[in-house]
């Protein structure tokens, strides 16, 4: 085995073997060659290459969002870096894990002038747990006129190794993007046959323990509460222990409100929280107001829900969560810092249930719209609303399905989905750059069929997604092409302008045909409900290569369907 | 006309307006909506819609390169943003005014888990010029039971009036990015037909005026020295008075080596930097190095000049530009603050010229060098070098030339090119994210014809910067495709593994004819001398298209001809 000379890049290499991150994403350059032999040349780490920054770091999300542990990512000096930032704010915000290792120049070198420098010390401040500024390191033996700086070097050395681990274990303990600047001196390609380091290994610290003596009021409250919404935002699929789940679905008292991302389902819950909300009147919704609201999970997508609650809040909003608990209807007074199955284990076993009129009423209008729901998507013409429906029935069971941003993950909440899909959706921003590799990168890790749909602008933006050697023969890509930003039709403002074509739905006539040439992916396309209805019938089958079916649906209609349907489903 | 009924968004394009800032680039989103329209309704504006905010804001900086003056960026909340960043370090360290305008939610409203929304505030701070964080404005007429907010309300709009001001004087008087940020309530649709605001405009500051005393010092060291080296860094074209330049032409003990993108020329000027110093020997090096060494300009691409001047430090270093100077040469020891035309008729006006055998001696060197370049470049087989000769020498006059980074702009440098073509690179940071956008933004604003010479890592990288409705049909892409990083090649380091292919090259098949089928741009290729020289015959004639040409070189072949230059020039 091979090692770069340069002790510094052993020891960043070691601390992340130590810690079990074996995953690295690799970006051409120089300036980090040390890092790419370090990784490279030890069959521990499983690394890749890929060119566009950007993509990069979210094919490294998408991984890491799979594994539930850090994913590296390996860039060299200046603006390369700046190229993640998309992802480490998605990171941020959507609690996976990213270890940023970016090489630099050593500090003197930083504005005189030199290449491909820049300021990457802190520089994703507003958007990390950690920033690690490392020290650039001598080679001292090959300069022995340096050795009086032994002790410097020793005490740079000391600060350095710290500084990796304490990086390291934010993203495990908090599970969040980290970033390491690791500057190098030149010569950058020497290898040495011998490991030369042995730096310090600091473990990650363990958890807390809960004390349930907390727990005593607040059990009293939910016993008393007649009326009571647990809502589930982003959840790894099977996180949750079934028999909560029960506890809650059979608590009459209580209305479990599911996003298509929570990845928990029961007969019992409401999954489709826009189609009940949307059609409400103001009395209806004083109805539907909770005494408690008790969340987990991450992120909402719908806005219904979230404008519903702020305007008719509930008395006592807590938030289950081992990290974090966002305000997000103002009136959060409490957050249980623990994961979410020891909380059941203390909360839920052993607490009496309400009596309450509660649930029923509530699951009879559910029932009521799911009818309607039907029969407004038997009648309808092809559209977005009917090839998702297409689409989504389709999706062979225990897929793993990845879902773009704005309409995609939108359309995809008005439906009752096949409960063994796993569902997962970059909603950390809610950005649309980088989805498909994203997606791509859970792909490559789950091992399953993976079947991520997009909208047309979406999938452009990140077409270099495609520019990536990794992608597996199991991948099925779908774009919903209504050749613009459809999402825009839907929300007030002018819409018969040239000006709203051009600067809200940025209309376009692309198809993706030519990047599949491009890059070797099998394409099929298809534009009314007789056509999609064909491509899909074989579309899941075992194939030599990825396949990417793009949906042509019709751009001036797809709005008014979408609008209508929540008149309809009333 | 219309207007946003949101007065902070007609304040913003009101400011934009009165300071001259006329072309406007934005990205689609539902939060900027009122910018959209207060920019896209009002005709004193010039509208960009570009999807790929990376794309965009290099689109911007190119226009920008050529105006000279700001241009602004207008896009949504939440990540979106973030895509900027590799533009705007760039025209941090190219000094090329950029505005960028983020909507956002209100303060209230970050953190606490809505959708589409980071912490804008400073993101940009390592590289920003001036962040202003507006505060949201109420629109109060529509909302009478607000009234009593009314005082906190003119506080708000008087601090938003002042902050948009010092931000865009930061700009003009600058030159370089600053970073407005602009919260908006709901409704974000609203128009109105009548303008409501009128902000106060604060001018920007005027220069200090140059005082000629602490010039006397400074002029006598300068005639006493022998040895004096001028070094031009990035320049834009026409920047310097014929007049100084053949002032420093005619003085024996001047050298003046001038890089490609200084944009300035003089039969008696050393123009290769590289061809000149690479084959020196230590011994050369000593007579080379410069009692006093002038530089003006922005970042120097060659490292051999810096290495030298690094080991060979003369005893002054002066910098002369209104704005800053990088200490490059760790030997700086005076800033000339002032504009380089004024300092040079203060300086170099009635100053006596030294004799000096310094000249003369180093252009003999030099044509000698000439001589060779031009015997070696008859012999080579078919490369990146030959290809770079070919296609530079049928650039037609008065063209301008934008040059993407890495080989590309290392090869140029080794070229004696037409003296009136006008040159730009993104040495700004040197990243090769942007550099075909920023052509492309370049080209828009110069409406002369703009060859784009690039690699083909940076052509795929920014890919996207061809889903752009503005490519004027003037525009010439050219892309040397050596099938990966080939300058990694010329790098040290073992080459012949799998894992230098992977990770260092990055080796990959892709062409670029796909793209030019989905974007409608006219596309040849060449892969020999006879079938470059045919495909040039006709390339830069007028067409009703954009046109590339996509140039394969031999992976294998290029760094040993490239090596073997350095050597048989000397």
């Amino acid at each position: 085995m091979n090692y770069s000379k340069i002790p510094l890049a052993q020891t960043v290499a070691y601390l992340c073997q130590e810690k079990g991150i074996s995953h690295i994403v690799i970006s051409p350059g120089s300036r980090n060659a040390p890092l790419t032999i370090s990784f490279t040349e030890n069959p521990f780490f499983n690394t890749y290459s890929i060119v566009d920054e950007r993509c990069a770091a979210f094919f490294a999300l998408g991984m890491a969002q799979q594994l539930q542990k850090p994913v590296a990512l390996v860039c060299t000096s200046g603006s390369a870096l700046l190229n993640y930032y998309p992802a480490i704010a998605e990171a941020f915000y959507s609690d996976i894990p990213l270890v940023v290792l970016s090489a630099d120049r050593p500090i003197e070198r930083i504005d005189i002038g030199d290449g491909q420098t820049i300021r990457q010390k802190n520089v994703f401040e507003n958007h990390i747990l950690y920033s690690a500024n490392l020290y650039s390191e001598l080679v001292l033996d090959s300069n022995p006129e340096l050795k009086k700086l032994a002790q410097k070097q020793f005490e740079s050395k000391k600060h350095n190794e710290q500084e990796i681990n304490y990086a390291l274990n934010a993203a495990i303990e908090n599970k969040g993007p980290v970033h390491i600047n690791v500057p190098f001196y030149e010569p950058l390609y020497d290898r040495v046959p011998e490991f030369s380091v042995s730096p310090i290994v600091i473990k990650p610290k363990s958890k807390p323990i809960f004390s349930e003596s907390d727990l005593k009021d607040y059990k009293e409250a939910w016993v008393a509460a007649k009326r009571k919404i647990v809502l589930v935002g982003v959840n790894t699929p099977n996180s949750v222990k079934q028999h909560y789940l029960d506890l809650l679905a059979n608590d009459e008292s209580v209305i479990v409100l599911t996003e298509t991302t929570s990845n928990i389902s029961h007969p019992r819950f409401f999954n489709c929280i826009d189609q009940l909300i949307a059609p409400l009147q103001q009395e209806e919704f004083k109805d539907l107001q909770p005494d408690i609201l008790l969340t987990f999970g991450g992120m909402v997508v719908s806005k219904k829900i979230k404008g519903f609650l702020r305007d008719f809040q509930p008395k006592h909003h807590w938030h289950v969560d081992e990290k974090k608990a966002f305000n997000t209807y103002f009136c959060l007074d409490k957050h249980f810092e623990i994961d979410v199955n020891t909380f059941f284990e203390h909360f839920l076993d052993n607490t009496q249930k309400a009596k309450s009129p509660y649930f029923d009423f509530w699951h009879n209008i559910r029932n009521n719209r799911r009818q309607k729901h039907k029969k407004y998507l038997s009648e309808i013409d092809f559209s977005d609303l009917k090839a998702f429906e297409m689409v989504l029935n389709n999706i062979p069971s225990g897929n793993q399905l990845q879902l773009g941003n704005s309409s995609t993950i939108r359309y995809t909440q008005l439906f009752d989905l096949n409960s063994t899909l796993k569902v997962f959706c970059n909603r950390g921003t809610s950005g649309i750059e980088g989805s498909t590799s994203t997606a791509i990168g859970a792909a490559l890790i789950n091992r399953t069929q993976t079947t991520f749909i997009t909208g047309d602008l979406s999938f452009f933006y990140d077409s270099n997604a495609l520019w990536n050697d990794h992608i597996p023969t199991t991948f099925r890509l779908i774009i919903i092409n209504n050749g613009g930003g459809g999402i825009f039709r839907i929300l007030p403002g002018d819409k018969d302008s040239e000006n709203f074509d051009t600067y809200f739905e940025t209309t376009h006539s692309h198809k993706a045909e030519k990047l599949c040439e491009m890059h070797d992916i099998e394409y099929d396309s298809a534009s009314n409900e007789k056509s999609l209805a064909t491509s899909l019938v074989n579309f899941h089958n075992e194939s030599k290569r990825a396949k990417l079916l793009e949906i042509f649906t019709p751009r001036l209609k797809n709005d008014t369907i979408l609008l209508n349907y929540f008149n309809q489903i009333k």
